[in-house]
């Protein structure tokens, strides 16, 4: 069903300095910078490689304000991985399965993403403590 | 100088358990399983998918005991995450230029790693909370 590690989303405080830390040291270059108020985050994505069935990269995430759910990760955990995103060639079936094996969903039905994707988050609890995210790529 | 995502290693308590979950929920397959000694883990590597530069894998570890990295791991922070290792050419060339920027290092030479991999871990205070390894591929 997952047809390959799509990103890391990573929590940090300052979007910036992060970025620039991932050019300089890894790099990285940025694909794409996005504000998604639904999520409460800005965000980048950091192009890691192209395969088969789409690329992967660095998520980095900065929330907008303390009350949102990586503003409450930052406080609660400190910087550091936040969710893994795995892709998958269909999300609505995706999630049809894994809702029911009985793994508890966040999102029942997709929602938008990064760079036009589809996304749904499932539930840490029911994933051995992983936030996992499921993302199908826009058509191109 | 990051060729691919090649895992994203998860802390389980119950490693048996947790690779049921991925194979049933996820539909991954167990490509090595292994006992580390040195790193006090018994882990097993979930395949997810090929690309050009090697491929991806979801990694699970459950500690050989409580007084291991992954033993204090999730008596701190419970089973989730544990680190994110990336792909690389040449390791010692990456250790020498990662090292030179500043980056703590918590391997300053290459050890031996999951399926004959050379790997080294970048410490989480110098990458933003995230525990980081290079895994360069043996030779094939």
């Amino acid at each position: 069903m997952l047809t390959r590690i799509d990103h890391v989303g990573i929590a940090c405080r300052d979007l910036t300095a992060t970025i620039a830390f991932y050019e300089s040291t890894f790099g990285l270059s940025v694909a794409s910078l996005e504000v998604n108020e639904a999520q409460g985050v800005k965000e980048a994505m950091l192009h890691v490689a192209d395969g088969p069935a789409g690329s992967s990269y660095v998520q980095l995430l900065e929330p907008l304000g303390p009350d949102t759910p990586v503003g409450r990760f930052l406080e609660r955990r400190g910087e550091g991985v936040h969710h893994v995103g795995y892709g998958v060639a269909n999300i609505t079936a995706a999630l049809a399965t894994i809702g029911a094996s009985g793994v508890r969903l966040i999102d029942e039905r997709p929602r938008h993403g990064s760079m036009g994707a589809s996304i749904a988050f499932l539930h840490p609890a029911g994933v051995g403590g992983v936030l996992t995210e499921l993302v199908e790529a826009p058509q191109t």
